[in-house]
């Protein structure tokens, strides 16, 4: 069966598809905006864990909406939300048997509850995996020490194929780089760079 | 890393298991109450679908408590989460870095809870993994078919390696065997034979 996992070159991703390529057949998808090279960090990080790997576009005008609602916020949770909830929509409409995140068990942001889970399933004919839902703090930084080769930084220096890089992007073009660091506030990002 | 899955023979906890395998080197642990030859039936499916196997020694009062639980409440709900949380504290204080089970996405009983995950983390020094919390019931479906071999039947001719097992024995030789039937409505219950 074929699983699309959706991809951002961090860690959680990474073992998401880890753990399904033993029953899937597994393609890592990354979505673009088209704000920020997303597909060259993102074709980068597949190499080098060996996964075939394909890109799908996003639609522009969420993004500006996520910035908007971020904006408004001061913070970023529900514009992060609102754009997992939308490439979750486009890989669902693509020719996979199952889609995956790498949502864990204590994320706060994002989140796919079971009724949105199951909504996605029914209207798409498709299965919704989130293999790392059960899967606390401790046995991810274990299973990261075990596996992966990974590069650690501030948010702002780690180039990474997530949401986050490129909204950060449209921010700064449209509100200044003050801003981004008001919305976003300083924290240490991750990006594999390998398989142990 | 060692992890030890609970294992039933059943369905989920072979999916579990197999999920888990690209990742860790898995051991699939029973519980028994000594009721039962669950030994034998743990032992005859681990050999089908070709991974080591142990028991594990559970407290015969709590089998003692679930029973009356059950029998008290009239469904085996209670009962059931009852003796899963014991057998999940027994094998959390084996020697193993992490331990799973194969409680899925739209499990009613038994239940891990996130706090009460943590706390099992906590005191053991443990990861706990439920690698099917993000799986629905059409993706566990599709993987059956695409991966095992199922014998499916009644709940009362089905021997499998679980806990309704023994403690459908234990009410039978205590409240007789109508009793049984009072608690556990029938339902399919399947067994795996074999991998795919």
């Amino acid at each position: 069966m074929e699983c699309a996992v959706l991809f951002s070159g961090g860690k959680d991703s990474t073992l998401a598809a880890l753990l399904l390529e033993s029953v899937y057949d597994v393609t890592l998808v990354t979505g673009q905006f088209g704000i920020t090279d997303v597909a060259g960090h993102a074709r980068e990080a597949a190499d080098a864990i060996d996964f075939p790997m394909a890109t799908v576009d996003l639609d522009r005008e969420v993004a500006a909406a996520a910035v908007e609602q971020m904006v408004a916020d001061g913070y970023p949770r529900e514009g992060i939300q609102q754009v997992h909830e939308h490439a979750l929509e486009v890989v669902a409409g693509l020719d996979y048997d199952a889609i995956a995140d790498g949502t864990r068990r204590d994320d706060r942001v994002p989140t796919v509850t079971r009724p949105a889970a199951q909504s996605l399933e029914d209207r798409h004919g498709v299965d919704y995996l989130a293999p790392l839902a059960g899967f606390g703090r401790g046995a991810i930084d274990d299973l990261v020490a075990q596996l992966l080769v990974v590069e650690a930084g501030p948010s702002d220096a780690i180039a990474k194929a997530d949401y986050e890089t490129e909204l950060r992007a449209l921010i700064a073009d449209r509100y200044g780089a003050d801003r981004v660091a008001d919305i976003f506030p300083a924290h240490t990002q991750t990006r594999v760079r390998g398989l142990r």
